[in-house]
């Protein structure tokens, strides 16, 4: 089940070219200023530019580019996603949080800032998700517009990526179930990614009823996501993941990896994988980038 | 320049209807759960509902109403603008912010709850106020829903209220003189109070360049109602104002108050606010609320 060299290419190419897209299009969005609001538009700079892997971006324009969507529209719309990735990840770093050092291979916000200017970078880079979907070269179709913010809005806050953040932190020393452990991270990773796939929808102009072979595979990687993200905490490389493993255990913490098993973890990833990809199937080649994608989401090494 | 007598009762009628209002929605938008994202359903309840003064729910409605826009699609306008209001006072209240204990007359958040709820309850808010925003009952015009959003978009991110917080961080010791002050005032308070306005005119259809005298309004009722705020950590009651007071002299910080004085400083309110009223002369009988409240923005005692 491994990636094929082949599309071990189209997807590395693709992942090279959406990481210069989104860092280009948050240098537009972001440019330095030189008053007092400096620090604050650094730390934003700091966090959204240059780091990540960008797979809700990647997910967002591979789903658009099924429907023919503009490029443009599609990175723009990726960038709104990954301001909310980049603040959530600000706030999950903070001290009262999870207390982080390293994100990205570098320094956290708060650690190369301050706690507060943290704290305003990740509030600001929120406000800033919602500005850029209602810029006319996200779209210039205000139906399109709201669909996109009531979509964003409803993964981010306290139904989807917060609510399930919160339950999160419950989950050190927490009883949790595989039941309970499943409908949290559908909430903490599952929500954002879901999200992703679905933004690329609205662009597509496709309607509801018509995404639900799309959201198979939404629901599918993101648990793999949160399966291989559980996974690497306890095998993973730190210097190059570039952030602090061996969390959960520490924490007492239930994960996948602590109810299954990592052999079962595994095994479950790749079927999840699998199954994802069988919801494209009716797509053909056209999803071949999704497919790939999907892959890299449980074998990737960071 | 008092409030006469029966503009008084109008006022204070006018509060409380919109207080009531305000919360009855946030109690329909936040029912509480039972599972796992209780506490943090319960921390935006307890921010959203209950406290405040509801100054910009009551702008926005107010507005709205010159245009006739349906009650029920202001007061939802308006609990939008309060969320992000709540969630920038649960974030400014944060040790690593004002590190404050006291907020509407009881504990603050993050002592109410924990920080890690309380950053996340901030974030939650700030994503609902952009759901209520793409809500059918509050416009079911996505043009103007996506505009209702872009507009409150830009005024909570670095480019307003946040981008004046960290402005605001820099003036403890600082040399800012009057018009950085003012600019950074703009920012930090007049922008959420200017949105509210525009809101107001946006759900009433009013194109751009049919607000100017409405802006105007704006402009002088933020600077006016940071005047009052300044003037009221100096000479208020902290019962009254449900918060610490007499911090910005302990923190050595430039404000209008130290910058001008009491007496030029409350002299400079009352004057902004008659400009207020006069650019709202061409309305009218009909703007007696709105004058009313820019009155009251710099009378208030809390």
């Amino acid at each position: 089940m491994g990636l094929a060299a082949a599309d071990n290419d189209i997807l590395a190419d693709a992942l090279q070219r959406i990481q210069e897209e989104v860092n280009d299009a948050f240098d537009e969005f972001l440019p330095p200023v030189a008053d007092g609001r400096s620090s604050l538009v650094d730390a934003m700079r700091y966090a959204a530019i240059g780091g990540g892997k960008r797979v809700r971006p990647l997910l967002l324009v591979a789903t658009a580019e099924l429907y023919g969507v503009s490029r443009r529209a599609a990175v723009h719309a990726g960038c709104a996603v990954e301001a909310i990735h980049a603040y959530s990840l600000i706030h999950d770093d903070l001290p009262c949080m999870d207390d982080d050092a390293l994100r990205h291979g570098k320094p956290t916000v708060h650690r190369a800032f301050d706690e507060a200017t943290a704290v305003l970078a990740g509030d600001s880079l929120h406000a800033l998700a919602f500005d850029i979907l209602t810029r006319t070269d996200t779209s210039s179709d205000p139906f399109v517009q709201a669909e996109l913010v009531r979509c964003l809005a409803l993964a981010s806050g306290h139904e989807g990526m917060a609510g399930g953040q919160v339950m999160d932190m419950a989950a050190e020393d927490s009883t949790y179930d595989l039941g309970q452990i499943t409908r949290l991270q559908q909430l903490k990773t599952g929500a954002l990614l879901g999200a992703s796939v679905e933004m690329g929808a609205i662009l597509g102009r496709v309607p509801p009823e018509g995404r639900t072979h799309l959201r198979g595979y939404a629901r599918d990687i993101g648990l793999a996501f949160q399966i291989a993200d559980d996974l690497l905490d306890v095998e993973g490389d730190e210097a190059k993941a570039g952030k602090a493993l061996r969390k959960d255990e520490g924490q007492g913490k239930a994960t996948f990896v602590t109810l299954m098993g990592v052999e079962k973890a595994r095994a479950q990833a790749g079927m999840l994988v699998e199954q994802a990809a069988q919801h494209l199937a009716s797509y053909g080649d056209k999803a071949k980038l999704l497919v790939a994608l999907a892959r890299y989401i449980v074998e990737r090494d960071r």
